[in-house]
């Protein structure tokens, strides 16, 4: 978490503040996927049962909120993608384990696409709080996959894991445009690239 | 262009309304991608020097215009996009066009993603006009990927062509992301592709 995304704006006791600060970043977590960037400040207070004055006690801003809540959201959304860290898999099905989890995730009709690229989209400014969440989030995904490609053997780990970040994004946004099932599309391009790099 | 989103509410004469219309789109269009979908009604009628009466005279409701303006601007979108239809290209280097351009106007500081994606990731809802607009657009980007594919020789047109749509999304989304050239890497993945489904 960023300080910049999370430091609050005067101190409170941390007994009060913390259930308070969770209650609102996952309530507006919630409300920025499902309806946008653009939500107010008074339904944000109103979906998290929270008073404006209790917000600006924590945070300095909406985009301040916006940041926070997606670093707390997003590190929840990268946990679902991303195989145990116990799991004992080889590399490819490490990769292959991510688009997987992807292609059932966008299968549900309350997935809206990936909460980083929704947020950069919508945001369009790439200095915004969020939009640098956004990015940061991106980079974990692209420094896992490199990590795997290298183990893997891959011809060019760095090229690969920009390669399978974009087939991640690209199956994202194809499940908000085409508003239905990846139908395997993801895993069938990780794997064409996955073969044609080395990692078998 | 749907009916849906571009009848007028009432008929005006052709010639008075026709450069109202051609105006309001063209703020619009300028205006959605820079700033959101949320944009409000003054503000959009402010940019394009209408009045909102003319404008509830030619569109039923934001909505419309949001779809009609996408729809508008799209199709300019797609043909810097395309190779000219009378371009002397082998299948593989009218795919690879697409990609190349794709590069090119990502570089661009004012570039905010494929407009068609942008919009999809925004309304959040696949049935509103614009999403419907949206759809129909990558459709027929696939539609091109999937003749030409089918025109050299692919083993399976119709995977290579929404693999190609994929690799597309996700550079865009790269481009937003990252906010930043894409170097290459649309090219370079579409080329794997390309080379994996027998499209030399």
């Amino acid at each position: 978490m960023t300080s910049s995304a999370s430091a609050p704006a005067s101190p409170a006791p941390a007994t009060a503040a913390a259930p308070t600060r969770e209650r609102l970043l996952d309530a507006a977590a919630t409300l920025f996927y499902r309806e946008g960037v653009n939500i107010g400040i008074e339904a944000l207070c109103r979906a998290a049962g929270v008073s404006k004055r209790s917000m600006y006690q924590l945070f300095t801003s909406k985009d301040d909120v916006l940041a926070a809540s997606l670093d707390r959201a997003g590190s929840r959304y990268l946990s679902q993608l991303l195989p145990a860290p116990e799991a004992d898999l080889p590399p490819r099905d490490r990769i292959l384990h991510v688009l997987d989890r992807l292609e059932s995730l966008s299968a549900s009709p309350e997935y809206l696409g990936c909460p980083f690229l929704a947020t950069a989209f919508e945001l369009k400014n790439p200095e915004r709080p969020a939009s640098v969440v956004a990015r940061r989030y991106k980079d974990t995904l692209t420094d896992f996959f490199r990590e795997e490609a290298r183990r893997g053997g891959a011809h060019d780990p760095d090229l690969l894991a920009r390669q399978l970040t974009v087939v991640f994004d690209g199956s994202s946004g194809r499940a908000v445009t085409q508003a239905g099932s990846l139908g395997g599309l993801a895993m069938a391009t990780a794997t064409v690239l996955l073969d044609a790099a080395g990692v078998s």
